[in-house]
């Protein structure tokens, strides 16, 4: 086993009724990967010591590292570390330092002993070593058995993820440091199907063979990861630029920060407000703005006009014009965002009215049809959309289509 | 093996790394312990023949029925029916309809052939029993060996559900009749902490120890799902009146429909419209109540009032009414609500102000603190909440907490 191979097993009945999604798998696993593990599997187990410590018996024979997450808790259904104990056949000890420390958190909440069975959670494996559990009781540890070692960890997302972070990336330093990291950079996609994206990026693939690219499509966005070893950073750099030149001017950013976060950003850098004016989206726009930490800082006000009737009220659109053209239209679209500039204090605006659907759509306006306005002072543009997708989706790529025109706009971008 | 036991392979590289999340195991896990099959065990692997074929053939050891998802594309990394070939011992031969029908999807694309490599998805092992798709070029089939059968289906969820839910569940009615069925029931709880929850249906878990009770904290509510063995209906009916009435009134619907679906459906029935006051919220509630197909006929407005200007010209808040006692206090929120009732032609109205954070909180509105106005023409109420999330989740149970409070009013329940 010269590579570095690690194995995920998450236990626990309620994984294999379809009660609770697990939501361990996916995060260790892209964090092993970046730390240069490859994981060879991932099982769900139920709370059966047999199967649990087969399975641990198994990842141990072809993986340098087996995690095992859940079944820690108090009660009688939470057995994973008799499986441990045995996969490992060693017998199971109190660790003293978190008897005491259950037994003070117990303390705290009222002067009580803890239950019979709590014990339990203070009982490891000999030899093995604890990882602290700062948000529970239920003691984390790692043991090694040769040259591979077994990991234990609570199921809780939150106690998973910072246990893992904090104390088993450490232990993972000092006892396995052979490994040669990853470096990802990802970019965040708008504005092209996910076909477009692949073909545009085939000959990236090619010449860049040593490095792994993936997709991930997060509605309505594409997200491209650009993933290789520690050591080939300059690669990166150099393929990094690259697809960005093959999709601009579609990759609106990179990492974390996705689209309403970047136009606040830009908004917030030259002193704009914005202001929303929303038919078919119905405040979805106006969410995805205030979603973003600090947006009260560029983020002025919105109107939700879903009925007609409110669209004349609240923005002046005329009745004569949503007679004669629908509210579905460049003539409303556009009389809405004017209506939005001139009733607040915002530099910036957008709207949008159509159909999101499941019903409303007709033959000449079928579901999915959607009107987008955009612009300031000086100029407003609109354009027509048509959509396939459901109603959620719909509404979803409405409102980020609307921010991206903005977003171009603001950070002075042309558009294709 | 006279249990019907099955187990779920899931196949793809992608899986491992962490760039995707699985969402097929959950939805068959549930689909499949409902039908009264016994799920042992889910597996991520990766596209690899030996590991996949090693897999299934461990599963056919152990379980009557192997489903396996995924690896049915037809690039290179898809090699899922060559594994499941191997494991059958069966070679894979070329159905026909299936070949005719890739061709003819390809065709109607602009009449080209597919490329090479297409027709490994018209292959299948000899002897197995297609499962059409209707939604993609990936073919499924299953394959029985002995008393035991191995299903192949494609990854993506939408060609996976429909697959699994129009043609394998008839096969398995077909073929393994001998199953005793399960019923569940979904109570759909607001207002209560997850442990209040638990612990007031402790008696009943108790009493009906032959029901399985499970929960599931889908924020902001809580999922409280009763299940048991089709023959004993009668006995989830008695348990079904004892939760409701243990929860009361915080139970405020079944299954599938959530809050503003059923707020959505009481103003129709009353012919009321709403309108809705946001400052913190930004715009989420509204988005939440025109969520629901239909929202057309009872959702009137909305107001985004997320700066104060927007609040004193929209809404007609006083000035010295916000320098007085703040943006986040129950005269705003009442000043708030009344405009938008006055300026709409909404019977029913909602309002929100409040600290979501991170940022912005003070020694005395602390991060957290939401005011919550909801009344009508006769009678509107305010009320204060210290919520201790992220700002994600602050904003989130906000819009619930309004959209709860005029449910209850309009359903004409009385608060506790």
């Amino acid at each position: 086993m010269d590579e570095l191979t690690a194995s995920i097993l998450l236990v626990g009945d309620e994984l294999l009724v379809g009660e609770i999604e697990d939501r361990n798998g996916p995060y260790l696993a892209d964090r092993l990967t970046r730390e240069g593990l490859h994981v060879l599997s991932i099982r769900l187990l139920p709370d059966d010591v047999r199967t649990i410590a087969a399975a641990v018996t198994e990842a141990l024979q072809g993986c340098r590292l087996a995690v095992v997450c859940g079944g820690l808790g108090p009660t009688s259904d939470d057995r994973t570390s008799e499986a441990v104990g045995q996969a490992l056949k060693r017998r199971l000890i109190l660790d003293e330092a978190q008897w005491e420390r259950i037994r003070s958190l117990f303390s705290e909440l009222g002067g009580i002993e803890p239950p019979p069975g709590n014990e339990k959670q203070a009982m490891i494996p000999e030899g093995a070593d604890v990882l602290a559990n700062e948000l529970g009781t239920a003691l984390g540890y790692v043991a090694r058995q040769g040259e591979s070692a077994v990991a234990v960890l609570p199921g809780p997302p939150k106690e998973n993820r910072r246990m893992f972070d904090q104390q088993l990336l450490p232990w993972l330093d000092r006892n396995m440091p052979d490994r040669s990291r990853r470096v990802t950079q990802v970019f965040r996609v708008f504005g092209l199907p996910e076909s477009e994206v692949g073909h545009r990026l085939k000959g990236l693939e090619d010449e860049y063979g040593d490095l792994r690219v993936a997709y991930r499509f997060h509605f309505p966005e594409i997200l491209v990861k650009l993933g290789c070893d520690a050591v080939r950073e300059e690669r990166l750099r150099e393929a990094s630029a690259d697809l960005e030149r093959a999709l601009a001017p579609h990759v609106y950013g990179t990492g974390e920060e996705d689209l309403p976060c970047v136009l606040g950003r830009e908004l917030e850098r030259k002193g704009l407000r914005i202001v929303t004016a929303e038919s078919c989206t119905g405040g979805l726009a106006a969410k995805l703005l205030t979603d973003v930490p600090g947006s009260s800082a560029w983020m002025e006000r919105g109107f939700v006009v879903y009925s007609n009737r409110a669209k004349v009220q609240l923005l002046g659109v005329s009745e004569e014009m949503l007679e004669q053209h629908g509210a579905v239209s460049r003539q409303v679209a556009l009389a809405m965002l004017e209506g939005a500039l001139r009733r607040s204090e915002a530099g910036v605006g957008l709207a949008v009215t159509g159909i999101a659907g499941p019903s409303g759509g007709t033959a000449e306006r079928p579901v999915g049809t959607v009107w987008i306005a955009w612009g300031d002072a000086n100029r407003r543009e609109a354009r027509i959309h048509r959509f396939h997708w459901d109603r959620q989706y719909n509404r979803l790529v409405s409102a980020w289509a609307a921010i991206y025109r903005v977003y171009q706009l603001v950070a002075g971008e042309e558009r294709r």
